[in-house]
């Protein structure tokens, strides 16, 4: 057994990259990190001006024990910036960039990048997401009346119906103060971002078809309860985020309803008509959500633009929501040849800004969002594709026949080296300042719940490490922490089981999964190197893979393992001199030698140690 | 050895996709070819609509001998109709796209694409395309006078100048009456469009820097030689393209001139004016060729909207250019934070279509075009990157140590393994329609000699095979049907040496070489389905690749091979019942045995049969 460390590196973190999003115009030092085994004979950097490739210099920079730090120039000449680096070496040159390593000429999709555009909030980098939906996470017990016509009310403890009649009528009457109650329970996990999926009004369980987007659901405690919830978890030093459907509303809107009634509205203007039957574009032919059309002058304003539009007016007093996440943002300006996603992304960015410069914006896209994340318009996305599909098909059970994410096929079960390849090659199509906050998940609302996909809490752990270790902004679906299950994202919305969860465990909470949680979390919240170091692969074999994040001031080294494998030996240089591994997380001891540092095969586990 | 017709397949040819171009809201069936082998338990399409992706079920619609056929629906939603197939197996659901097969997910960057944009005009499929460097080509022998200022003059037999001074002085004296002189030459070889690198005045030997695009520089016949040799072309039934620098002009422009006397003059709004010496944008610095800023609203009528404009105005008659081919096309529109590249080309494109719908638009582009070849502007694009390039690093002299097209590395010797994939990943970044038209070159006037760069009329034969037998529209720069040489661009554009070529050959012209071309020309023009036919690798090995090109009533294999390999058998379907295979190029035999047709292990060699 091998390693990776003997390739040259480079991604966009700090031992690299000057950390500042650079000006148009800037010209930014880039480092290129070349093992003390490499046979290079230069360095040079391609860089792209006006779609025309560059070759740039590098200078040596400094020699470690183990490297040789290259240093060249890239002009941020463009408000996009793409690079890669050329290996002059004997066998014949060789490109790094995003997607690895290439011995032959590629395209530029895998390219590095920099941009212009500001990343993130820094507060998204030291975040954990907490996902929410409303209807399943806690009654606060206060008096709500009469349900709503379209609702089947359900007794908590109900499971929740997985397809069919009901799906999306099933009750359970969970509401915003039943979330304010609970706030210690999030504090105890240690996350400290509440997302909460949609709060306006609807006819459903989801409220993904909203009929007002100015003013909270009743059922949920109406603006108050609200206000109420953000001031709460502002109080408690945490964030909270809302959810909104750029894409459509519900058929009950009062926009829609304005709109079929008098065609000469203004609000006429939000939607596409059809000739065809039911008259207007539904998303996805959903009669129930019809889409909404970026054309209309007037709908920016009601929408995304200004501090009055539906955007801005919850993010101030007394709401002030610290962000949103945006549904189907991938669909969201886009029909037939109208294509104004980038125009509708910048414009809700620019919204924020104004309104509150720390204001993240996250999209769910569940495929490839790279053209739509490098310029400028969601800070990041609910990252599916290179995170949750490859790592559900590294740990997925194997005994499973579960429909994989929509697709009419199971969850395959892949080795690490497929899970590698998929991270990195989804990972390329972003720059580094979209990766570190990507929003990595193991499950959501929409997906079956994590345990269900692996089967055991042992791989929900291996699951929880790369989550918590992995470049990005961890994600997670209430629930998850104690083990809930759920076959799709109808099945996976359970309730919180709340008797035992205050009893410490029951049926349907597993105490001992919230406890490798809160562990790996706090792990997490301990190292600078987890939450904003740069990534280099160290191990990719089908059972077991390891990674080095890394600062210029500290190194963790993580190793995930779903069965037993052969191990490996490491370069002892990781280690600083005269350091002993600190084991942060898991049992085993990493084997320092004099030729090494010798990684355990055993397995499944999940190891993290700061060598330095 | 093992050959690769065992995979499925698809792609844009006619065997799997209706030809014609697809309207907004068409629905394309598609289909995919799985080998009797294959385990597919289903086989599904993946399209995408407004950026979602939806799975389209296929239906098994034709079992052959070899191979099961399914069809779908792929709806043209919008301008750009990506797809992708999937293979529902047993061990894993696999993915098809341009770039090949994937046991695992993987970027949209290689899907399949349809597009409702007009491919390139018919013409195209059949042409093989004829660059002439018109100051190289041929003197009429005309009466001049005396050469202007810039211009040292040169004997006809000098070996031009590589680098340093003189080199854009040397002047040599072709024109465009020498042109019409040779045209016999042209029909002998067999090419039937030519290309002519700029024939406006400038400052130089190669015209790129344009002092006006009114007139046809004077030293090359003036504006009645072009209408002459024009006339004389499509007398004989051939075509002639014009160059066009849309990028920038010269500094001795007309233009420029004004817009340097007089900065509130409209020519003033046509550059980028700066702080920094010289005081406005070069290309690429060069004080000599101020970039055009296409965000002035004249530009665009001076230039290329209208029949009065530069594009327009050469296309009709007496000129009648059959279409452009735009120099430094990828920077054009593009300056910092400015991306007007797509806008201008279908400016162009739509300019050129109102006064000659059959006229064809090409880009330079020496990288990655795909972004701006799918989306309805240029037709098609010189092939440095999937053609030029890897068959370079395939053939290359190996004792040769020879920059690398603008790196500062040589070229590397790479194996045929290296070279298709390459091939398959810049191929996949645009629309099949595009692919069939991309200008595949083994030079131009910006590179060194094809004979140089492979050292052997031998290699010079293998490359050439590939030439007029892959997917593309074959483009020739003069005299690499002679074997002159070269070391790189400059160096590379040798006069035609006109007395040796009437003698039957010299030390400046091989015409065993002249042979190889003319027979491979000829052999393309009998074949349609090399001309149109889709395009399955067969054999891919370091030393040997072959594939198939089919259409409906034809089967092309093609072998070529760089040395001795150990040859293969294939699949003995591919003969058509009671059929021999025809030998159309090269001298060796296809074994028919019972179990299939053997592919003979010599090499060096060039092998073109057709099989049905």
């Amino acid at each position: 057994m091998g390693h990776l460390l003997d390739q040259p590196h480079h991604d966009g973190s700090e031992l690299y990259v000057r950390r500042a999003t650079p000006r148009l115009g800037d010209v930014v030092p880039v480092r290129v990190r070349v093992p003390a085994s490499g046979t290079e004979r230069a360095v040079w950097l391609r860089t792209v001006r006006d779609a025309e490739p560059r070759m740039v210099p590098t200078r040596l920079e400094r020699v470690d024990a183990d490297a040789r730090w290259y240093v060249g120039d890239v002009p941020v000449h463009n408000p996009v910036a793409a690079y890669r680096v050329l290996l002059d070496e004997p066998g014949g040159y060789r490109w790094l960039n995003g997607r690895g390593l290439h011995a032959r000429d590629v395209p530029d999709a895998g390219d590095f990048r920099l941009t212009v555009h500001d990343p993130a909030p820094a507060w998204m980098d030291t975040s954990v997401v907490y996902q929410v939906f409303p209807d399943r996470f806690a009654r606060s017990g206060r008096e709500t009346g009469t349900p709503p016509d379209w609702a089947q009310p359900a007794a908590w403890d109900d499971e929740p119906i997985a397809s069919g009649p009901g799906v999306a009528q099933q009750y359970f009457g969970g509401d915003l103060p039943g979330v304010e109650q609970r706030l210690d329970h999030l504090q105890r996990l240690g996350v400290d971002t509440l997302y909460l999926t949609p709060v306006f009004p609807g006819r459903s369980n989801h409220r993904y078809d909203a009929s007002t987007f100015d003013h909270v659901d009743p059922l949920l405690g109406g603006d108050e309860a609200l206000a109420s919830l953000s001031r709460a978890v502002h109080a408690r030093g945490m964030r909270i985020l809302g959810d909104l459907t750029t894409n459509h509303t519900g058929a009950g809107h009062e926009w829609f309803g304005r709109a079929r009634a008098d065609r000469s509205s203004e609000e006429s203007s939000f939607y596409y008509w059809t000739e065809e039957e039911p008259g207007y574009v539904g998303w996805l032919e959903h009669a129930s959500l019809p889409k909404l059309n970026y054309n209309a002058p007037a709908l920016a304003g009601r929408m995304v633009e200004g501090p009055d539009s539906v955007i801005g007016r919850w993010l101030v007093e007394p709401y002030s929501l610290d962000g949103w996440r945006i549904d189907v943002a991938n669909m969201t300006g886009r029909y037939a040849d109208d294509d104004l996603t980038l125009q509708v992304a910048r414009t809700i960015r620019s919204t924020m800004h104004a309104l509150n410069p720390e204001a993240v914006l996250v999209s769910e896209h569940f495929h490839d969002a790279g053209t739509d994340l490098a310029a400028g318009g969601w800070h990041a996305n609910m990252n599916y594709s290179a995170f949750t599909r490859p790592v559900w098909t590294w740990l997925v059970d194997p005994d499973l026949d579960l429909g994989f994410l929509g697709m009419p096929v199971s969850i395959p079960r892949r080795d690490g080296v497929s899970m590698v390849e998929t991270m990195r090659d989804f990972d390329s199509t972003v720059p580094w300042a979209v990766t570190t906050h990507q929003w990595n998940m193991l499950g959501s609302h929409d997906t079956a719940r994590l345990r269900t996909v692996v089967g055991t809490r042992e791989r929900v752990e291996l699951a929880a490490g790369l989550l918590f270790t992995y470049p990005g902004t961890p994600a997670m679906f209430a629930g998850d922490e104690g083990g809930l299950t759920g076959t799709n994202g109808e099945h996976a919305r359970g309730t919180m089981p709340w008797d035992q969860i205050d009893a410490g465990g029951g049926p349907r909470w597993d105490s001992a999964t919230f406890e490798i949680y809160r562990s790996l979390i706090a792990v997490r919240r301990g190292s600078r190197a987890l939450r904003e170091g740069g990534m280099r692969w160290a191990v990719v074999t089908p059972d077991a893979v390891a990674y080095l994040r890394e600062t210029t001031d500290e190194r963790v080294l993580v190793l995930v393992a779903r069965g037993p494998w052969e191990g490996t030996v490491l370069p002892r240089h990781l280690l600083a001199p005269g350091a002993s591994p600190e084991n942060l997380y898991g049992g085993a001891d990493l084997d320092v030698r004099p030729d090494g540092l010798g990684l355990p095969g055993d397995g499944p586990g999940v190891q993290v140690w700061r060598l330095a």
